[in-house]
């Protein structure tokens, strides 16, 4: 793996779209996946706002296979593969290892809480070293909102020291700007690539060496995200990241999952995509208007969406 | 299925002995179930103490049906089958059921955190639809400390009326007995068993018309919790409480899954018992020797563990 193949920029932990049945379906994702990759926004599949942990284990298997299979690049994909356990994440990191993806995003176990460092540290180790697989590529998925597991610095530094190649980066959904910025300063010029955890952290984490994003909104704004990351030194950055704020609150205003695949629904003209999957809800009837409502007013569009899914 | 085959009583959540690769060992699982059942405790393998979401969707498959093969009764059987998905949780309760196992122990799906309960019965109403099988008991798994995710009274009640032969029971391990109380008032009278989770409730349960407890600590003071359940009404009942709490509280001191997992290594003479998955930690040395001596000073015994695991 050289270092072109390295993520960075904007990546979207893309939305999982459910037939009536509940079941994914793979061709409306891939879809979905190259609309993204036309607006340079790479594929954090199986992330949380793609409803990773509502998929069974097969079935986050077979969505690798088929999204590979239907000729999307492995090198743009960045694959959430942490679960519970280790022989299940070595299922899932192994297999996309194996496809060639750029990188993974784990998760640290999320069941028990309060467990030690020397046990993540061992969790990880294991996990790496069962895998056995020099390409592997791993971005640490710090979001303790809803893991509840945070990976101190201290953690990372321990992983770093020992596999210095393989663990890559981190996503930072910790939404404690000083958090970033301090791994950023501890790590950032050992090739640990500190992506914010969302395109609101986008401009004060490139300006401090970060390598970009990956955010539930680049779902949606994928276009604007992506031009901000490109542009960040631009005189008008300041503005770019106050309109990106903005869209991104109006989400917020919202459960953002249900949001998320309201607005690709309505923008797309597929109302499938509505659905999650328990325990998610999907939004009221009143809710989406709303949504829809509030998108408008703002000046919201998802240029090129409609084409791409009717494709 | 009959009344007589529904769980009351002790159960314990079976802890898993792994070998020196991590690996599962199913017969050293087997003879730990053996004397568990022995001292009158039911199998509440893939609790939260067995390591279960540190165990793999395959092993935990492979686990059940070598314990049925080697013998082990299904009718004294109430798997953990619990995960994060409906398609995770619907094969590994539909395998309990086709074993003939008397009910499933089942957690919410606990990733995502505050989700509502309009989510948590479309959860649990599409697992239990998908399964498809009347001989289908659900105990619910009401432990927010770990998974986040509590299980309110409306729910409860809901997912009662929606099912009322399959919602079988909770087991409560919130560690509030109002709640505990307030279940079996609620509930107690409509087939609905409220097992504590823990032995330090036991007492107070039994006054109060639940049916038993599902505890940590039955996986090393099995007996004298059994006795307790079964002369709740006796005149040295608050003594046997009081001398069951103290025992637990010597456990309770110590990270809990290792310490059993030390208590059943030191007093069955194997060793590789203290082993344990990360991210859990094993007891250092001289946590090991502390347990011992704290246990040794309280009279702790674990009569006929040896000779039942070199049997």
């Amino acid at each position: 793996m050289t270092e072109q193949t390295r993520h960075k920029g904007v990546l979207s932990p893309v939305v999982t779209p459910f037939d009536s049945d509940l079941l994914p379906d793979i061709s409306r994702l891939a879809a979905q996946c190259r609309w993204l990759l036309s607006n340079d926004v790479g594929l954090a599949l199986f992330g949380t706002n793609s409803e990773a942990t509502s998929l069974g284990l097969t079935e986050r298997g077979e969505i690798l296979d088929g999204l590979v299979q239907a000729g999307l690049p492995a090198s743009r994909m960045m694959p959430g593969t942490g679960t519970c356990s280790i022989p299940d994440t070595v299922e899932l990191t192994g297999r996309a290892v194996d496809h060639g993806c750029a990188g993974v995003l784990m998760l640290p176990p999320f069941y028990y809480k309060g467990v030690s460092d020397d046990g993540l540290f061992a969790y990880f180790s294991e996990v790496i070293e069962r895998v056995g697989n020099a390409n592997l590529r791993v971005y640490l998925y710090h979001i303790p909102p809803v893991s509840q597991t945070p990976l101190s610095l201290a953690l990372i530094e321990r992983l770093l020291k020992a596999y210095p190649t393989i663990i890559a980066g981190v996503k930072d959904s910790g939404g404690q700007w000083e958090n970033t910025e301090a791994m950023i300063k501890a790590f950032g010029d050992d090739g640990f690539d500190v992506f914010a955890g969302s395109e609101s952290f986008l401009l004060q984490t490139m300006r401090a060496g970060g390598k970009g994003c990956i955010s539930a909104t680049a779902n949606v704004n994928p276009a604007a995200i992506s031009h901000l990351y490109e542009t960040w030194a631009a005189p008008d950055a300041d503005a770019q990241q106050a309109a990106l704020t903005a869209t991104r609150e109006i989400f917020q205003s919202y459960p953002m999952i249900p949001a998320l695949k309201a607005a690709v629904a309505q923008h797309s003209g597929m109302d499938d995509w509505a659905t999650v999957r328990p325990p998610m809800v999907e939004l009221t009837a009143a809710q989406k208007q709303d949504l829809a409502r509030d998108l408008e007013a703002a000046g919201f569009t998802m240029p090129g969406l409609k084409e791409a899914t009717h494709a």
